[in-house]
């Protein structure tokens, strides 16, 4: 069986990279492309690599009959997500890919986002979307909220030390490194090529970054009680990926044993020998996160890394990670290629 | 039905981009990979890329059941194959990625290689491997020589130019902006990142490099008397792609319409309409080649640029269809996936 | 003694590279510095690698008091540059480095930039400014008309040989590779750093680059009659530098003599010797320029390639060279840095 | 008056990043430049971007007359730089470059490079030249020690911060991002273009790097108890360039006052504004260092980011900054070039 499917929002990365996902998924098919300011364009006048590609043109939103849509994946921009999603049926599944729906109090929202939720029902309902930890619930969910990339790359390392209490909830250092696909295509000085060629620099330093919002509710819940850890990004010269370096007071043995248990039967998780740790380009283009713990010099000081393709894994897999499940398909579906390298 | 397949010479990046594409091929199986020097290893040793596959370690050719084998990919070094292939059951297909076996004539291939042929009688059976016209013959071909990747570039441009006569043969240049991956995993000090990044250089300039041995063969074939090209490739900081751009004599419209008509049922050449270019980046990771035809301000001077990724349609994809179709499979299966981008 | 200038639209890349050169020129002293948006900002606040240096904020242009400023550089968007120059003192020398001034004719300057000159004598008056072959003019020039990046790179490859007659004059074709900043700080889809990693490809294709009304000026000037090339530039994934690649008619042996013969006694101009092509990053950050010439396998074709940094030897490097010209001092004074390797 | 300068292992990048250096330095002249196994070829056939430049071509060590030499710089691998230097005539001052004489305790330096140091006598004589710290000892050393890039970089940061007392010292971490130069024009896989672009890795991860001898010593000795910090690097994509992140337990206002004071008349090191963070392509190619301070959102957490191009504030730079101070002259003499930006 084919499902139909539309996406809202396609002319943004994570639009291209679901349409560039599901051009090989055996059972999903594009019904409906949306793109406001580019409606009636053809989706490879956006995205010419998608050129050999039979899709639907760009149209509007009010334009798609969601009768014949099985799920929407909404790749909008944050507050216009809420905005569509509310005028949506209520039938249409959909996994939004927007920070909409990833923090469930509304205080909270209102804190990173600056302004308050406009659908809080649908935010109640919404089913936080990475995939590992809320499978179960995801599979029956209407509306799934897609984590953000980093979100997912943090959690990926830190939810199995904390839930296995392996680690000090105080002293948790995250250090990223991103590519510039994070982003989006936004038209932003810092982002030319000729200003990031052979640069680097953190930014939203100590503490600004709105994905700390989701480490906040997630890592709390799991912990039963605030857990507050330091997050800083930093942008390197590359296109696409996120190398987490998580500094963590605990024991590298206990704290390896509990994440190669957390993801033993993982199809995407891959937990590295003891000493080993990932490159960011070994998980490239596809949707795979490589994991690895190394012991530090220091006593009870342990380094975890993880590398993950922030517009993959990080967003658009996931996205169809979570699809799959809605649909009652398998999970992996259209998701097992290899990763682009070199 | 699903084939079995041997892979020789995994350890480079063309094996391990067939790796990566047979990944997600429905009707291929991994069964064997050689690597002489780092038999014994695993192939997520070599590549740590592939760690999610579940493939046979890598070994010495020797230890390789034929018996057991549709069909071998040979990825060697040039002279090592010709070595190797004629040792090989007679029974087995082999679809070849070196340059043994690209040119009919033991003479030139002596001038382009500098050694003698020590298998003309392969030589002589081998199919030329550009499927888009040798297709035919490579359905019952049983050795399959797949192209240089400059030299497939190339030929996706000029073959129907010259073909339809709408060029003038003596006033042909090919100026080549090509990735660092054509060079391979070698370790060489102008392929390191820090003497590449902001640099561009030509190189084999003014017709020293091998792949006109290609051109001058198929060239002259095709055009029943010698045509020589000029071709002078560039290396640019990039990883995968080759942008060929060729100056030729003849009018824009004639040449678009060569071309457009060559290529009309294709499913991997795409022609863009004329005064349109293809982008380098538009193809990356796929199996797809872009042609763009533009007219020189300059009366019956016209440009047409093409792009392909040099290790997938240039070499392991371009092996892959070839594969298929001599194992009897539609020639798309398993090389659909889309570009990725960015 | 110790020179005043100001710079007028010192916001761009041309301006901080200017600023970058004059910072080790022992003789001149930046006294203003204007961009019209950013007036008020210090320069640091825009360009922070400059904070080492003592510099005076950004201006608007009409606050500065010409009557101190020896030399004014105009580094202002093209059109705006005629507008500014025009209501400076006749006193004030003036190294503009916009396209305003670079063609003599009006109709080819309505032609290439379409819209009409707004300041003809100032047009008529200007000297062009390729230094090499107009040194004696500049010299005593009021206003020099800095050249256009791709414009510099190519005549300096054919002036000599169109001089020399060495070459046929109809059969000449220019491929350029070029970096980003050649674009300026602009703010375009196709600059950003994701979309041009790895990617590649060209533009203003077949003769639509206005440089060629450049060498459409120069070039039949010196033969004496029309000469018209055929180029086109290559935008390729780095941030400095210009590769050129010429394809002509002609003979080698002649080819490097004219070349050698033509800048043997040139401070920046350096001819290899026959056989060795430059590279792009060789001259990465100097006013350098490489020249190498080989010969093709074909009889009587010859490839001569050329690389300099646009920003530098391609504008502001250049532009200070005609300003110290027009200051009475040596020319190469605060020009001799090394190109920045790797 | 002219100082004479030998460079001992010119081949290399910090040999020809001097070389760059002192081509504008207005009071070093080249005598000599060593290079074992490129003794009698010209420096441009090795590093052709200096082209441009008069210079003694390559010779073997033994053949220099140090009679003639006011000062070496020694740019040779880790132990063979100490078998060199011993037999240099005791009258030459030597600024050297490799991590032979940067510990000061024999144990140390066997523990860290694995085997015991053959020339202990001068090590105990050498001067650490981090030289904003070791100025006064410089001023009349004969032999100078040259620090580790990343060494510096961490130093930069952290010595001000131990010496004022203003952060826990039991609680400090590193997390370097650093450019490829660093590990030198050596033929490794993981330095290839191919592999590095669009990449990013952790090494020497966890207290392996050996620059961690330098951090334990230096700030052991200021704190006047042992001092251990964790610090791991990671490659980025990039040539040029080291951007260091700090984590700190200690209140941000207290920390910025702690830089801003101890580096409030140093010439080469700008501490930024509170709140903003250093871009390392601001001070690429210069010998410039920028850091800037950050409160995290956690109480008396703060994140200190130093940015500096490792090839020259992090070793050439240095090396001929501490060598204008051992021959009388102003540091900063010949190194006020502004940064390469963009």
């Amino acid at each position: 069986m084919t499902y139909k499917i539309a996406i809202l929002g396609a002319s943004g990365y994570t639009g291209a990279e679901l349409v560039r996902l599901i051009a090989t998924h055996p059972q999903m098919e594009i019904v409906a492309l949306s793109g406001d300011r580019k409606a009636g364009m053809a989706m490879h006048e956006v995205y010419p690599h998608l050129r050999h590609m039979d899709l639907p043109a760009l149209c509007k939103i009010d334009e798609i009959d969601f009768a014949d849509v099985d799920l929407a994946f909404c790749a909008l921009p944050h507050a216009t997500s809420q905005a569509v999603i509310k005028t949506l049926p209520a039938t249409t599944k959909v996994v939004d890919l927007s920070a909409d729906f990833r923090l469930r109090d509304a205080d909270e929202f209102e804190k990173w986002y600056g302004k308050p939720h406009s659908a809080t029902d649908l935010q109640a309902e919404a089913v936080y979307g990475l995939t590992e930890f809320y499978r179960e619930k995801i599979k029956t969910a209407r509306l799934v909220a897609g984590t953000g990339c980093n979100a997912a790359t943090g959690q990926f390392v830190l939810r199995p030390l904390i839930a296995a209490g392996v680690i000090d909830f105080d002293q948790i250092i995250l250090d990223l490194k991103v590519a510039v696909s994070g982003a989006g295509r936004s038209l932003k000085e810092h982002l030319l090529y000729g200003e990031l060629e052979d640069n680097a620099f953190a930014y939203a330093i100590g503490g600004q970054h709105r994905h700390l919002g989701e480490f906040d509710q997630e890592f709390s819940a799991i912990a039963g009680r605030p857990v507050r850890i330091q997050f800083t990004p930093h942008l390197i010269p590359s296109t696409r990926g996120i190398l987490a370096t998580a500094y963590v007071h605990g024991e590298a043995g206990a704290v390896h044993y509990a994440l190669a248990d957390a993801y033993r039967d993982e199809p995407f998780i891959k937990v590295l020998p003891t000493g080993q740790a990932p490159n960011m380009k070994h998980v490239r283009g596809s949707n795979f996160c490589h994991i690895g713990v190394v012991a530090d010099r220091l006593e009870n000081r342990t380094i975890v890394i993880a590398a993950l393709d922030n517009l993959t894994k990080g967003s658009s897999g996931q996205a169809i990670q979570n699809a799959n499940l809605m649909l009652g398909l398998d999970e992996t579906t259209g998701l097992m290629n290899a990763p682009v390298f070199p």
